[in-house]
């Protein structure tokens, strides 16, 4: 298996991203990584296959400026697997680029309208994880990609999760049948008569972190505002913890007592362990790490490229789509 | 002034929605409160108007069957406020009914294209309030809808929070301009022009808790899944802290050191501080308090809609629209 690394997309810098490389190539050390960044740069990286790029893209550009950058690290790395047919690439890189250059040069898969991008949330409920699709690939899909998105979805949740049969849910401002934005309701009459996906009905907004639901399905900017308000929430909350601790000296002297169960949380919590955004529906594992990616941000972003390469995510949905 | 109140609404019963309103009366003696429901009920509130309804409203019911329903404590309200020409009403109702009927009894106010449910979140980092709208009368909104909820949104955050020129801002998946729905970024042009609008741009939902947005305005079903994404993540992770408080005989202690810190959070999360959503655009102050309000809850939605007839919202509104 070859994944192809974007070594320049981090805001933290390619020392990171070759720390998170190692990270990942010491789990598994049978997987050929190739870094694509500057070569003084990755010149510490001996014994790994280094494609030179010396240019870096910036953030929030648009999608055609984006592809005449062709000796930038993303567009580079995205070419390379385009072109030597590689499993996998990841660059933790603006989102909008590696949209942009993923879905004009890796190619859609025969038959899927639209790629999506699915990331996990965690289930604060259960302590397992929640897949979420599509969170910003879009803003308005229509009915026939919704349920596309819900096959995905569940091959997903197969591949990175390991759930058997998920349970898939449309995002909804209302649990009952006939509730939902527009697309959603046409989607939900098409999912009942699918055997393939076990679709179990809508979910609001306010169960998804603590509800049954494997799969949520969406469009892109629901599914994004989805994203963001729960990480603006998650966010704003552990800054009233804080502050709640910072209060007083017998607040700091509880935080000492009570922290083991806080740092739990935090890990619980933390962006990191999700890994990054897949971009299902192209001819390869395409995954967005966070832009801010420390050296675990990123080998879990590869670990989830890996995992979904090795369960053939690719070849699962050409099949699927050919039925 | 007169207010009406659907004392039948709440799921915590009359027992609850009475003593919220015998709160509001010993804070404001002055004004006139009309109970509606059941007269065996209400017998202990003597010293108030009271109109009989012996029929109460389930959740959830269509809006041809919340019309036809007239001896629904919800209905009778409503159309009390209309008849009488009263200022305000309040129910805790079901939100799908009180949007129907309160649409067909109170009429729009002329050149409203459609009313907003608009409601007060808290902003975690500066303590004070931010007005969104519309969080669920409608799906999808116009551009030129948005446009009037922006307006709406800076006539309520004067009324309620008191900000003299509020700071407004469109819900989108992105600071810059060009990003956003559809409907979002045809608004965007159409505000940038108007000089009686505080507008500033974008914002993401994740900076909505903790940025410096008065206003925010959106589509109902994205403002829906904004309030609900909020609201879920919040009470996941009210739910992690109390688990992590639990954890041991030590952490427990720790509690006990920092609760007051705890306490304080707590009530800035309190949803029954907020008092409930206005729907904006109607010729009364048309108030929905949280259905399970209790007491203090059903007494902050009636101070709400005390606030607004006092400002004259409906009367700055109406004058905004023939401008």
């Amino acid at each position: 298996m070859k994944i192809v690394l974007d070594m320049m997309g981090s805001d933290k810098g390619s020392q990171a991203t070759k720390e998170g490389a190692r990270l990942f190539h010491s789990r598994h050390p049978e997987i050929e990584l190739i870094l694509v960044g500057k070569k003084e740069e990755l010149a510490d990286m001996e014994g790994y296959e280094i494609v030179e790029a010396n240019d870096v893209l910036e953030m929030d550009m648009g999608a055609l400026e984006v592809l005449r950058r062709k000796e930038s690290s993303m567009v580079k790395a995205i070419n390379y697997c385009a072109e030597n047919g590689c499993d996998a690439v990841v660059s933790a890189g603006s989102t909008g680029a590696f949209l942009s250059a993923s879905a004009l040069r890796l190619k859609k898969i025969e038959g899927v309208k639209r790629p999506a991008l699915v990331t996990n949330f965690p289930n604060l409920r259960t302590g397992g994880q929640v897949t979420i699709l599509d969170i910003g690939a879009s803003i308005r899909n229509t009915p026939e990609e919704l349920v596309q998105f819900a096959l995905m979805g569940t091959l997903y949740s197969q591949a990175v999760n390991g759930i058997k049969s998920p349970k898939v849910r449309l995002l909804s401002n209302g649990a009952e049948e006939g509730k939902g934005s527009e697309e959603g309701k046409a989607a939900y009459q098409l999912l009942k008569g699918r055997t393939d996906i076990n679709f179990q009905g809508n979910e609001e907004p306010s169960k998804v972190l603590t509800g049954d639901s494997d799969v949520i399905v969406t469009s892109g900017y629901d599914g994004n505002v989805l994203l963001k308000s729960t990480e603006g929430a998650a966010k704003a909350m552990s800054g009233l913890i804080k502050k709640a601790f910072k209060r007083s000296f017998l607040s700091k002297l509880g935080y000492l007592l009570s922290r083991k169960g806080f740092n739990e949380m935090k890990s619980t919590l933390d962006p990191r362990s999700t890994g990054g955004a897949l971009l299902c529906g192209v001819r390869a594992v395409a995954v967005k790490g966070h832009g801010n990616s420390d050296a675990l941000g990123f080998s879990n972003a590869i670990e989830v490229a890996y995992r979904l390469a090795n369960k053939g995510i690719v070849e699962s949905l050409e099949k699927a789509m050919s039925n």
